[in-house]
């Protein structure tokens, strides 16, 4: 998998061992980024601005590293503790909000990230820069069937918080003491019907304006911090 | 100005004064767009696919239209309550970021936002689009000098809460009573130290994971429903 851009180089090069290798743009002068690549021993291919905007497909900022592939984990390995937290995404389609969500739910110490395999984004080269280096503090589930899924982890005692306007609770009433998985739903259409039906609250966030929606991942900020002040991590 | 996709133009045909002409792709089949531009005066011009991406410089969907030029407004007219609150934005870069804040300013009844008029970004049909029509129900005033604009809302009896991770309170410890300045810094190097001493309070989110920094957008609409929360709005 290639990933690009300077600061995800930086982060990269914390951990060389998942570096196979790098590409250069001739005449690349990032002394910082050049400093740390000299102490490593990964090969370094140097190509033209023109060869590294067909790799990157996106901004390189000169750098493009190619990286072992993301590995996900299975769900099970995170939801031990009676005080799990754990964040379901129901088809996020825009690479940036699943980005942005799994920075926020690194800083917030959120357990793990739930994603369905079809239909929605996955573990990214965009994901990863957007994530700025938390996707490698986290682990990631890759789920066959999001709805059995969510049977599950409510027999293994989660309570399920999905989000939505319609026939919702003042996200700041619900109580999310013991363990929780919130479900934040696709950027168009929210949550599928059948996950909402299987939530055991839907929480919203109050709206004053005339434009009744967030940006999936500023709501899911705004929800996973309200869930991180109750349990006082 | 031109702005695009199909969202945003379903916005705009709700404020069809506002729209000059409307470019749509050879075709070009959603009804519902379709039905609702026949039921205005506005002359359609019918180009094909490639014309468009010329025109767009992004994602158009097959509908671009030439609106009218955004208007700002001098942040004097939306300070005058003895519960203002405004979001100070210092130098953001990314326009998906400045459309993310103003959506949620929207939503959450900020009175106005104010960015300077130098490096930082601007509005721009990227910000539009990104605000998913926000952008018509909130004012936003462009200053040439922030650092003066902040002192002068101090004159008003605006308390100033910046954001950072250094010196900085619990966000959830401040008091936002009153007149509210919220101050977000730049996506990369955060406020600028001018903009950071004028503050009264420096506000933290607290972080628990390896990543110290959550997107901009993100923060912002944390820090903006905790300020809600407390005005109980």
């Amino acid at each position: 998998m290639l990933v690009y851009g300077r600061n995800v180089a930086e982060e990269y090069l914390k951990k060389v061992e998942k570096v196979r290798k790098i590409y250069l743009q001739t005449g690349f002068h990032d002394q910082n980024l050049i400093f740390l690549i000299e102490k490593t021993k990964i090969p370094v291919i140097y190509r033209d601005k023109k060869e590294l905007d067909q790799l990157a497909n996106g901004v390189h900022q000169g750098i493009i590293l190619d990286v072992v592939d993301f590995s996900y984990t299975d769900y099970h390995k995170f939801i031990q503790n009676e005080d799990s937290f754990v964040v379901i995404l129901d088809h996020i389609e825009d690479p940036h909000n699943l980005g942005a969500i799994i920075r926020t739910s690194e800083a917030a110490d959120v357990d793990g990230i739930i994603i369905p395999k079809d239909r929605g984004v996955c573990v990214n080269a965009t994901v990863i820069k957007t994530s700025v280096g938390a996707i490698d503090n986290i682990p990631v589930s890759l789920v066959t069937n999001l709805s059995q899924t969510i049977q599950d982890l409510k027999k293994q005692g989660f309570w399920v918080i999905g989000t939505d306007m319609e026939n919702a609770i003042d996200y700041r009433e619900i109580d999310y003491s013991g363990k929780i998985a919130l479900v934040i739903g696709n950027e168009g259409s929210g949550m599928s019907r059948i996950i909402k039906e299987s939530c055991d609250f839907i929480a919203k966030i109050p709206m004053y304006g005339k434009v009744n929606s967030l940006n999936a991942s500023v709501a899911c900020g705004i929800m996973i911090y309200e869930v991180v002040r109750q349990k006082r991590r």
